[in-house]
């Protein structure tokens, strides 16, 4: 049986749900979206998500097409459907499906936004094994647009990484503009050296992580060291660890880059440590 | 009544087209698209769409869902339906939709590519009044991805261009990388000094115009001079004229760049000659 899915107010069967060609998100990549991880049918982080979520439309000139409880009560209730343990909540909103392809944006008045919401069960997620033993990236040119803050469904290139990545038997690739990296395809990048915990600064040119975000104060309120500055991939490569935090992976370990172990080539203790105290202070909080 | 269209083999009235909310091109901008143009109820330029069409798939990784001439009568039956004399044919081709969403390309034996063409009348393009008065322009940054020679789905800065024209009461705007104009929003952008013909040189920065080409040839044809390279603002400012080119908009003069006059701050007359041949010359060769 497939998932129920909810799509424009009704929650249907998931092969019964589909968008006009005319929607912005097919033709022109006009949308944004966010996933919020659920762990034990809970929901993680979720305000943090509808934050970003309406600073995202807010950027494109447009606004919210519901509260944020009413969004609240659509994830939970696709979690009790679709009866989720662990795994995610999808959430994408375009700019709806004007009459016609026009790139001057339709009357929100005359053309109401699409919300589409889908669910993604992922038994055990929170006990990866990935995260004993650690993920291989590469790095890759990061061509894509200046406004990575803005939570787009401009995934094409993301998705390209992927994939150069899996063709050099890796498992992720890290995004490297003017010698710098910027992050992961779909996840923020952070090096460990002498204790100090580093990763890029927040700007236009790197997504604003809910996780990076708490992982972040977590590592603080744990009196870790933690600086907020670009870093080179030599930087990764000769650091003592690295790591990844995304609202799907948590906190997971990096031990290779480019070919080159990174410290012992094992994951390391910070991203462990860093991985459990997520992990247990969100599931806390999870709502 | 609404216009019919075609969808993965099927002709159906335009309201019942969808696709999945699994689409790629939904959910990932993970498609590529053409706009042939049509005058007198023919096709323009086809050849050079379909060529174009197979380079955007291949960089991508995909291959062409039907063959060329399959294409070309979808293209004709449309315009043979919806009674099109002049207008266009939108094309879309995106990777399809898998059962889920993942970064990861799907097996193409698993998943057909959505295939979607639909047309767009637009009486006496030909004799657009516009081509009388010429276009404002506005110049803002160039923030799209690096691949711009792919023509993919990956339009919402662009379409954030267009609006941004509009705010300043402009027709459109072009796009500055490095000091140096790569291309307006939606087509190739022109100076001419001193009897030259300049625009920028084909790379990755721009898409490769199928109109652009056609108007280089019947220029160098014609003994005009044309040197393509990049130039800046300043240099169109002060330039003898300036125009674009598109499917579209064929070659549409340009006289104002920024709030200042290019040239006479009247339509030039290469680029009212380039218009005349162009017209003349697709309409010949039209299919």
């Amino acid at each position: 049986m497939g998932r129920i899915v909810y799509l424009n107010g009704e929650y249907l069967p998931e092969d019964q749900a589909s968008v006009s060609i005319f929607d912005r998100g097919f033709l022109m990549a006009d949308g944004v979206y966010e996933v919020t991880s659920v762990l034990d049918g809970k929901l993680l982080d979720f305000d943090g998500h509808a934050v970003r979520l309406e600073r995202s439309l807010s950027e494109l000139d447009m606004t919210m097409p519901l509260d944020k409880d009413t969004l609240l009560e659509i994830h939970r209730e696709l979690v009790r459907i679709n009866d989720v343990t662990d795994g995610g909540v999808y959430l994408q909103i375009t700019r709806g499906a004007p009459g016609d392809r026009d790139f001057v944006f339709p009357d929100p008045e005359q053309t109401p936004q699409t919300v589409v919401l889908f669910t993604q069960s992922k038994p055990g997620i929170a006990n990866s094994p990935q995260a004993l033993t650690g993920l291989k990236v590469i790095s890759i040119d990061d061509v894509r647009w200046g406004r990575r803050d803005i939570k787009t469904v401009q995934l094409l290139y993301p998705s390209m990484g992927k994939m150069m990545a899996k063709a050099a038997g890796c498992d992720d690739a890290w995004l490297v503009e003017d010698g710098a990296v910027t992050e992961g395809t779909s996840n923020n990048a952070y090096i460990v050296k002498g204790g100090k915990i580093i990763t890029r600064d927040l700007s236009n040119d790197i997504l604003h992580g809910i996780t990076r975000s708490a992982v972040l104060r977590f590592a603080r309120e744990a009196q870790m060291d933690v600086e907020e500055r670009a870093f080179t991939i030599a930087e990764a490569q000769d650091a003592d660890e690295a790591f990844i935090t995304s609202a799907s992976m948590f906190v997971m370990p990096v031990v290779e880059v480019d070919g080159v172990a990174v410290g012992t080539g094992k994951p390391g203790s910070v991203a462990a440590r860093l991985r459990e105290i997520y992990l247990d202070e969100s599931r806390k909080s999870a709502i």
